[in-house]
């Protein structure tokens, strides 16, 4: 059996728990061999998410030479030799372009190579990285085995805006048809309960909970033959509180658990859909330990751990510290996820 | 109950397992949340060891400002709230100065920090850092709730030259002595097996196995006494290959199982003669596991997988990749060590 072993390019923070302090330990914990090259080196996670961010953090973003010098060692010494890449959030050009040139390295050595692609731009209608950016991962898209955009990453390279069950149709549609991407995961999608309801979910339309939607599709038809995919979708329930990190943790999952085109799991969607069924899960899990250790940690005061406009930076601050990922203390939840929201296909 | 969390300096390297590489995953597992602050950033190891070095590699490491700057953002934002604190591979004078000042802002925010030092500067007889930096050293040893030296650290703290039982027993007193360190572990010395069975271990003289002794002590009178220590020895047997950030793991399991002073665990010896029983064991068998993948990948040729005078750069690098840790593998052996060799009285 080949051995499971992933070149995790993304960024590092000594507190707290994004980019590959996310995806490491979930990864290891099933087995995977880490390498893990990172592109920052912060106190805090900082950069990502303009509302919910620490104001101060401290350290220095790794430049695009440096970048190439740990890859030409990596390669000089045979250790390029990995079965998976997983790439996140990468600061700028320079850099992203090195890792451009990686995958094109490390796939000429393996040409089996899994590349699961998180094109880490922006959320909530905002873009966080240097715009320089979004050209440069729509050339990497065709070169991605799977890609695990957000709701708005996933605008941006589709110019698809999505607002219903239609357009997100039509947006997985067009990442295959714009990119020859084989897999595509939708991390999250708000839609509205009715549009869920259109979609064939078996939900209540008299709840309040509001419902996310995660939503994959795959090519099955063969390279000469015209585009046929298989979607599914799988709508679990919103929190109100923003945990840093989720999107980190879920592509880890997703590269952790994805199938083994040798041996694919059985599902009656797609292996895709089993993969993000099990991602799905074990994140729920981990939420709702996290939850409840916050929730302790305020006191069970709801509103404290909830970000809220005008939070001075020491109510921030505080808030951080409590809604920091459970992770290693969800280790049955990584291993043993137990599905509660199930696939269905769109 | 009080969180368990470390905040573990050490460096990083891409692939392989050396530094906070090495410790994280161990720790993590063990239930701890490890902030792991970076002190360089390369692609492999590289600087520990002359003999078993990649000959290449590529990276940087860190300055003191970076570190400087990385620990105060930790500080505004009330995140060097650790319980323990775990010190490595620091290179150079100014970036060690940095972190001795965040020693005392961390004891001043918590009295009650756990500190273990692992004073990395060489081994096998070779400084493998700066000179400059063992004063440093030295006047962190005061600091400290235990230091994990080798041998070779041991003999560069305490000037007394480890040849036998008696010089070994007056280096564990002399750090008691010289810098009011209450644990002190010598993780190994290569003793002959005559001075072995004078010490009291139970070894055949006959036998042709290398044996290493792991040793420690404890402090047990009160400040005002005079100095009564309880020390132990856990003999174990070498192995010939080299196998690279043994050491680290070895002093993320003493961190990871340092005695609770609220809830001591109940030994014979003493509670850091448990904590070196179990950490020994783990690392037995992470070594078993390692040994045998390593023998797999070599074919079953033992002379491959051991380090050879005059071996090019390309045998070094297969070799180097046939022996990396199986630490990952070894889940069952860090979370459930089946303790084989037992600690002894000294």
């Amino acid at each position: 059996m080949r051995e499971k072993r992933v070149l995790s390019v993304q960024s590092h923070v000594v507190a707290g728990y994004v980019g590959n302090k996310a995806a490491s330990f979930p990864l290891q914990l099933l087995g995977w061999e880490v390498d893990a090259a990172n592109t920052v080196e912060f106190s805090n996670h900082t950069v990502r998410s303009f509302h919910t961010r620490y104001g101060r953090w401290g350290g220095s973003k790794f430049d695009a030479a440096h970048l190439e010098d740990v890859f030409s060692a990596l390669d000089a010494n045979g250790l390029l030799r990995q079965s998976h890449l997983l790439t996140g959030y990468v600061p700028g050009a320079d850099a992203l372009n090195v890792v451009a040139r990686t995958v094109d390295r490390l796939r000429s050595i393996n040409p089996s190579l899994v590349y699961v692609l998180d094109p880490v731009m922006g959320d909530d209608g905002r873009i966080y990285v240097s715009e320089s950016v979004i050209p440069i991962y729509k050339s990497l898209m065709p070169k991605a085995t799977c890609a695990t955009p957000n709701y708005f990453e996933a605008e941006l390279l589709t110019d698809v805006k999505i607002l219903d069950g239609a357009s997100l149709k039509l947006a997985l549609r067009t990442f295959h048809e714009r990119y020859r991407i084989p897999n595509i995961i939708v991390s999250a999608v708000s839609l509205p309960i009715d549009e869920l309801i259109k979609l064939g979910f078996a939900v209540d339309n008299s709840t309040t909970t509001r419902m996310l939607l995660c939503s994959g599709s795959t090519i099955v038809s063969a390279a000469e033959e015209p585009l046929r995919t298989v979607s599914f979708g799988i709508a679990f329930p919103e929190l109100a509180e923003h945990y840093e990190g989720v999107g980190d943790v879920f592509s880890s999952l997703i590269l952790g658990r994805f199938p083994d085109i040798a041996n694919p799991p059985s599902h009656a969607i797609s292996p895709l859909a089993h993969t993000a069924e099990l991602a799905i899960a074990s994140l729920q899990g981990i939420l709702i330990k996290t939850r409840a250790n916050a929730l302790a940690l305020a006191k069970h005061y709801p509103d404290a751990i909830v970000p809220r406009e005008g939070e001075s930076a020491e109510e921030r601050v505080k808030r951080l510290r409590m809604v920091e990922l459970k992770l290693v203390q969800s280790q049955q939840e990584i291993l043993n996820p137990q599905v509660q929201y199930r696939a269905v296909a769109l």
